[in-house]
């Protein structure tokens, strides 16, 4: 009912003041209901309900800006934005984004997706806004876990000597994606619990001024630490840091939350406010379990649980199962994730071999060169990572790995099209960027026995390598196929004539249904399996161009720099003259929405392959 | 006569107490007359004389591991392991390196060349130890400068909370390359510059105790805070990371270093060893000057200056012109770097233009974020950075800027070979990693009027755009080809028959060259400019093949997902088939040495792309 009343921006700030709360429960039922249909990311959401009406009173929006760290955190915003009614296309192709977009609304002030860049984006935008002699307010509301991001360091340690305006929220729930890690996540937990710090905050300075020489060491101490504050009040890391310290302050009281942000509005120098809040608070299944409820699926309401069974494994269950059998075989396996133990698939590794498991916190950059520090100490480490987040250690995996030939292995989930989460988390330019790299061995699996084995091969193998495999269901066709792995070479699964299909890892399955429309066509069709995007198997390569007139390359990874314009490359410094064809994701960022749907939008689906092959081949064979 | 004694790791030791500082002035006489001659990293090494020494005599090498930080810093090191013979030959092709290598020396524990990884590393070899069960001392000694890196900072967060032993040495000279910046490093100078703080430490504990009810404030302070030194001594912001902190220790006092360190090497978790050294120490031009010798070329020792005059401005000098002159016209156009203030020729933008000059300290990521900030403010911002450099910020390109299709103009000095400072420093991965990344505008100018054209085109573009120069003399050929810079449009320089060379860049000079020598070998030759690596000019590049039977691709970049294997993959995609012959680097590292001799190595110089060119084109033209 005061629900209604939300229709565009500053609308909230129409509501009798006794009715927040109100307010607040009818967005928490609309978040619950909503997303128990659609799936999206719902604890982060729940938590943030009254820290986003807060901003939403205190500041006027579009004027004003808020950037929202990894974003998705961001639904209290959209709806108080006027777009509640797109949450029913919520991460749906054509439909609402889970992550603040500004093509979706002017509110939305920088786009988000990845964890660690608010900080950074709105110190620039601030920066910006002050050389242009205007005076708005910019805001960037960031959890503590991207507080382990190096990068949020680096921009808090400019923005600790900034002459501008800029005003931090940490989000604080003690939680990132999983339990959070690292000393500043302990340091954050002294604060949040010790009530010692806030009557220390009175205490010693009442106490030292009624002792003897007591005003004359508060001086001396205000001299030297420029504020007596700064050493008994929490908060001291960030006063370290040049940035003035707001809070602790209850997150889910909108009252204190105002006159806190209003306070922090009126300085002239970067501020932190720092807020508590707790995860899923409201929904007690989301309360309970934190991990589950990150980014859901449609689930029942009452129970908590999804709705859509798991039918069958995926590839992180087959990971997870491997790794563990592996964790008991090979005493030197480790792994090592950034903040990621539930998605990789970790958690039953974590359980039974502790010793072995390190999870380093939101720090892609550091977990690599890590891992390189655990190779060079005789071990094997597993970096287990998303291929988007891997994005973040490229130069880790060139000066610290690759340079050095280190046995580091990396296990790439979510490699290739992710889909509800959109263009920042497409996991479309592994196969590119890795591939450029000297020394790097990268492979892709076509099914889950070939996961398995290659993992195998992989802890055999003295080099850095890399495994990507997608998100979703393992594929398990072609189980007769399980020739041992060999360094460089691929794999025929048919050997025909005229057309020869050359897939990696997820596009294999795609080749096999082709084939057979192809066949039903009346081709020859010869299917070969690449297991290796570098080196590349040149010598199958060059056997296959010999032996058909059409070779046809297919990728889940965009064009530029993948395994199509390698062979492609190939084929015409060698002189290997015959029509190719490159089936991989176009040179563009591919928007969220359901991955099926997505592969046809972008001419990756079965239909697509085949009516394109059929075009290119008309008159040839 | 004591340098004489050292001839392998650990003979330090056999030098009496009384003579150590002689042994340092040796090596520092050493140093500064090896280096007048070869060129190196003179300042940073003759700081860490003394540190070098405490940590031989403590550490019993190769057992115990020491981890450099950037790793310029270790020539003092190299020296105490026995290799003062490899300094005539230092960063020479086939020579000494001038950074840590595993392959030169067992003392060498792990590469290093970029900045803030050592933690990071020190960190995972000290978890193997520790989890082989094992003893040995574990030390990464990591500048103040390399500490503004994010990374840094994950790895403390990190090791704060390890259970492991690590001796962090903070070689702290308030300088990294050029003056030092951010809060951190403001926070290093209040404990460096106030003895306050030392007389605080014992004062304010004293005090209090003798006060009424004094005792009882000093337990709830140590209750509250664990300890009562983290609130008064320096190193409070390393203690709140649940570091040990030890210092500040004068690193210039071989005894006091001694003593700290041995105190360290009892320390069951991860410490932190503060040490102030001066940079340039003992040689007064390096104290004066820190940025000219830095890396220094070959010198004059007596007056400090160059030995070989500059006879031409190279690329750096053109691109500092350009920006004044730019930065004049345009009041939108802004300059971000990490701070690298000097080697990117930013220093004049800098004294004209203060307000629109950002040095974000060691922080690629954050500085290609906080511009994407800068640009959706309504600026336009440079990013000026190494290539090699530009590799950490990946993902920050692809995830703030490109995705956005933001206008941040990216100037990429170092492009290409960079010679002496050998594999970690090559910038030779730029075309291939930026090509990848959807909306990115990725271009190369063939002399110095094309790179003043092409920034003026880059602050008219809107979108994200790189423009990437080598190192060393600007070319001043083909002053008479300046036909307008136009989106993705390639330049005809000649326009012959049979072999048309088609060149990226710096390859032009190379290529005029090399068509000289063919056309003496009675061939026609065109030489086409390519200007854009992406997008390709797809026209120019099927004309030309239409028009030449033989195309020969020239690129100072890794042959994988280069400029040449996008024109080959696209040649065949199209079917126009012909010669290709691809000149680029192989796909391997490059070590040091000069530029001049690495390019006849990879086959990169005129002779040898005219012999390879002439073998492909055998009997073919």
């Amino acid at each position: 009912m005061y629900l209604e009343k939300i229709n565009k921006p500053n609308d909230i700030k129409k509501i009798n003041k006794n009715h927040l709360y109100d307010l607040a429960d009818e967005i928490r039922e609309f978040l619950i209901e909503s997303i128990s249909e659609t799936g999206g990311h719902l604890g982060a959401n729940l938590g943030t309900v009254e820290l986003t009406m807060a901003l939403h009173l205190v500041l006027n929006l579009p004027e004003d800006k808020i950037i929202w760290d990894v974003g998705h955190q961001s639904y209290t915003h959209k709806i108080l934005t006027g777009r509640k009614d797109g949450f029913s296309s919520l991460r749906k192709y054509g439909g609402m984004a889970g992550f603040p977009k500004t093509c979706e609304s002017d509110c939305d002030a920088f786009n988000t997706g990845h964890s660690s860049t608010s900080i950074s984006a709105g110190l620039g935008m601030a920066m910006a806004r002050t050389l242009k002699g205007e005076d708005n307010t910019i805001v960037t509301v960031i959890g503590d876990g991207a507080l382990t991001g190096g990068m949020a360091y680096e921009a808090l340690n400019n923005a600790g000597r900034a002459n501008t305006k800029l005003i931090v929220v940490l989000n604080d729930n003690n939680m990132s994606i999983s339990e959070n890690v690292g000393a500043v996540s302990q340091y954050l937990d002294d604060i949040r619990t010790t009530e010692k710090y806030l009557e220390l905050k009175e205490g010693v300075k009442g106490k030292l001024a009624k002792v003897p020489k007591g005003q004359d060491m508060i001086n001396r101490i205000q001299k030297a630490k420029a504020s007596l504050k700064s050493f008994v009040i929490p908060g001291m890391f960030f006063e370290e840091m040049g940035l003035t310290y707001l809070g602790p302050i209850d997150g889910h009281d909108i009252n204190a939350m105002v006159k806190a942000l209003n306070e922090a509005k009126r300085c002239k120098t970067p501020v932190i406010v720092h807020v508590i809040t707790k995860k899923g608070k409201g929904y007690l299944p989301a309360e309970r379990h934190p991990a589950r409820f990150h980014g859901a699926e449609p689930f029942d309401i009452e129970t908590g649980l999804p709705k859509n069974k798991k039918l069958s494994p995926d590839y992180t269950d087959v990971f997870s199962t491997v790794m563990c059998k592996m964790g008991e075989r090979d005493p030197l396996c480790m792994a090592v994730t950034a903040a990621m133990p539930d998605g990789t698939g970790l958690k039953r590794f974590r359980s039974m071999y502790p010793d072995r498991f390190f999870d380093v916190g939101i720090a892609e950059e550091h977990a690599v060169t890590f891992a390189a520090g655990l190779a060079m100490g005789g071990f094997k480490p597993i970096v287990c990572v998303y291929s988007s987040f891997l994005q973040r250690a490229f130069d880790q995996v060139i000066h610290d790995v690759c340079i050095q030939n280190l046995h580091v292995i990396f296990c790439i989930d979510r490699a290739g099209l992710v889909g509800s989460d959109g263009e920042t988390h497409q996991g479309i330019f592994d196969l590119s960027f890795l591939s450029t790299i000297p020394n790097m061995c990268v492979m892709a699996p076509k099914n889950k026995w070939e996961l398995s084995d290659m993992i195998k091969f992989a802890l055999k193998y003295d080099g850095p390598v890399a495994i990507r495999y997608p998100r979703g269901k393992a594929y398990d066709g072609l189980q007769e196929f399980r020739a041992p792995i060999v360094f460089a070479q691929s794999e025929w699964i048919f050997r025909e004539s005229d057309i020869c299909l050359i897939a990696v890892g997820s596009m294999v399955k795609t080749a096999v249904e082709v084939r057979e429309r192809l066949k039903a066509a009346g081709k020859n069709v010869s299917l070969l399996n690449a297991r290796f995007v570098n080196p590349l198997d040149e010598e199958l390569i060059k056997e296959a161009a010999s032996l058909h007139a059409h070779i046809v390359t297919m990728e889940e990874n965009v064009l530029s720099g993948g395994f199509s314009q390698r062979v492609g490359a190939y084929l015409m410094r060698e002189g290997l003259f015959c029509k190719h064809t490159s089936i991989a994701i176009p040179d563009t960022y591919v928007e969220h929405g359901n991955v099926e749907i997505l592969k046809k939008e972008i001419g990756l689906d079965t239909d697509s392959v085949t009516a394109k092959i059929l075009a290119d081949a008309d008159g040839l064979v």
